[in-house]
């Protein structure tokens, strides 16, 4: 087996989050694919606080939370630096991987799956909010400058789920045209080579959405 | 002006967080105080997405949020250690600081500000659960080793703001007796020279809890 293993599921974009940076290494991993409805020895062993996915076993250590994973994968592979050398520029890179799960994840969250009614409007003005200052801190292809870096590993979710959860349910972020500049570095970024490699089938998440959009609908 | 700058708030345990990493690598700064009802101008251009202290000025330009901060402190001044050196513990420290942040305060904010009893004594529960994991992680003087690292300034809360809340509004954590280890700690933490030099009088935070829980009592 090889020395990397990931305890992953597919379709989940934190597990995604992680192959991106083993990918972007050319670190080889074995992925060990978790029902999450049905959850391993191996997953509660690794993960009991959380037990979750992602989980990076290297060498028999297990880590959880992907973007302390990707941390430690970008200190251990020198190869490829996914977060910026310098200390200032760095310390901005976790700031906004730490805005992106901390603001915009939970507001999308309100916004697409919330049954009250104020309570999603309100998910919808946060996510707008939210975006607008990811907007403005788009200053090159990427957010990482000519290459991926962890910001744009960290809002990944943003240039895939998001528009295909707003095409299946009907709201209007990305697709709204307010921010051209996000627009344009999710199609950069689901075109990467790499990232072409991990993202799942978008008919597939489609359909999911679809289907839980419908059983909340029948809630409301 | 001295090159560093702390935007803070007496008082504040995440402001606290980087005093003790600022002082714990001897670092001169000058300390900005800022009226939380009434933001200044400084503060509301330095932090423009959360508006809220700390926020640290290093040569002009500002960051935010504790654990951000502290881990530039580190990088950016060599002496006194303050994440492990290798990948893997680093890592560990940094899943543990998060664990505190997103499981510990937000639990303890419903065990003690929640004015629905049912979701109180879900927020008790949350608590006891979480501090048996931080329980069970410690395995020397201080999470940080036998010196003071992220993980013990990151629960810093916890040894000092906890107990006085505790005995404040009449909940049982630490003081219930189920985390020696926790509690032995706490006492090493709030004796250590750098921590005393900062700590509020334990006086005025008990009288604010006090008044804050009975306006909540009136609401319940």
């Amino acid at each position: 087996m090889a020395e990397v293993q990931l305890l992953g599921a597919r379709g989940s974009p934190f597990v995604q989050r992680v192959q991106y940076a083993l990918k972007l290494k050319g670190i080889e991993y074995t992925f060990i694919d978790e029902n999450i409805k049905n959850k391993s020895e191996l997953l509660l062993k690794y993960n009991p606080v959380y037990k979750k996915v992602p989980v990076l076993v290297h060498n028999g250590k297990p880590l959880s939370e992907s973007l302390v994973i990707i941390e430690y994968i970008d200190e251990t592979w020198e190869n490829y630096p996914i977060l910026p050398q310098q200390a200032y520029e760095k310390a901005l890179a976790r700031f906004w991987s730490k805005f992106i799960d901390d603001k915009i994840w939970p507001a999308i969250a309100k916004a697409a799956w919330t049954v009250n009614k104020e309570e999603r409007e309100k998910g919808n003005e946060e996510v707008l909010q939210a975006l607008q200052f990811l907007e403005n801190e788009l200053k090159n292809k990427f957010f990482g400058g000519e290459n991926i870096g962890i910001v744009d590993i960290a809002a990944s979710f943003i240039a895939f789920w998001l528009p295909t959860l707003e095409e299946a349910i009907g709201l209007k972020f990305l697709s709204g045209g307010k921010f051209p500049k996000l627009q344009k570095w999710s199609q950069e970024f689901i075109n990467h080579p790499i990232v072409k490699e991990i993202l799942p089938p978008r008919e597939g998440l489609s359909a999911y959405f679809k289907t839980r959009y419908a059983a909340l609908s029948s809630a409301k």
